[in-house]
């Protein structure tokens, strides 16, 4: 079964709701396009995963704290990062106004 | 262990060799750039893989033949496809005289 489509495809910025796509699902790993519009982690807030997830921004700009950083890595076109499992995590800001589009793959723990 | 980086650092279009970076190697997955230049698949010879692949064309332009497809599919920025174990395909062509960016992710079967 041959999945395809557009990356980029009716990306729009809503800045009531990031919006999330599974493009690949299969065992032990999913692919998932992110549009966001300004959203960020709540304060005070951590994102702690059981997957590993690898991101790359493909347009937008963003910001990423990891916990016992000194501060947020800015995110720009292109950049990405591998957050290993259980890497806390927060998503600082992302740009307010236009559509900041992540691509992300989660990825299982090896059994 | 973090690992980042940008996936549009240092790329440059040769037309003498096809450039590949592993960005991410995980058990059962591994994330790599591909930079073409103008390279496909010489004629007659189709790619038949273990590993299923998604690829996602980020830059460049390129046409991916699929066997049993009447035509080559043409890819352009954003345009993604997954390839499932053995699915025969060829690269029918890419973009000469500039860089086409691919990012692949290759996953294993589960076992």
């Amino acid at each position: 079964m041959i999945g395809t489509g557009n990356i980029f495809a009716d990306v729009m910025p809503n800045p009531a709701m990031e919006a999330f796509a599974t493009l690949l699902s299969q065992p032990g790993l999913r692919i998932e396009r992110i549009v966001s519009a300004g959203q960020a982690t709540p304060a005070g807030v951590w994102l702690d995963q059981e997957q590993g997830e690898w991101v790359l921004l493909l347009e937008g700009a963003a910001a990423l704290e990891v916990e016992g950083e000194t501060g947020p890595r800015r995110l720009a076109r292109g950049d990405y990062i591998w957050l290993p499992p259980h890497c806390r995590h927060r998503v600082a800001w992302t740009e307010a106004g236009r559509a900041t589009v992540w691509l992300a793959v989660h990825v299982d723990k090896p059994a």
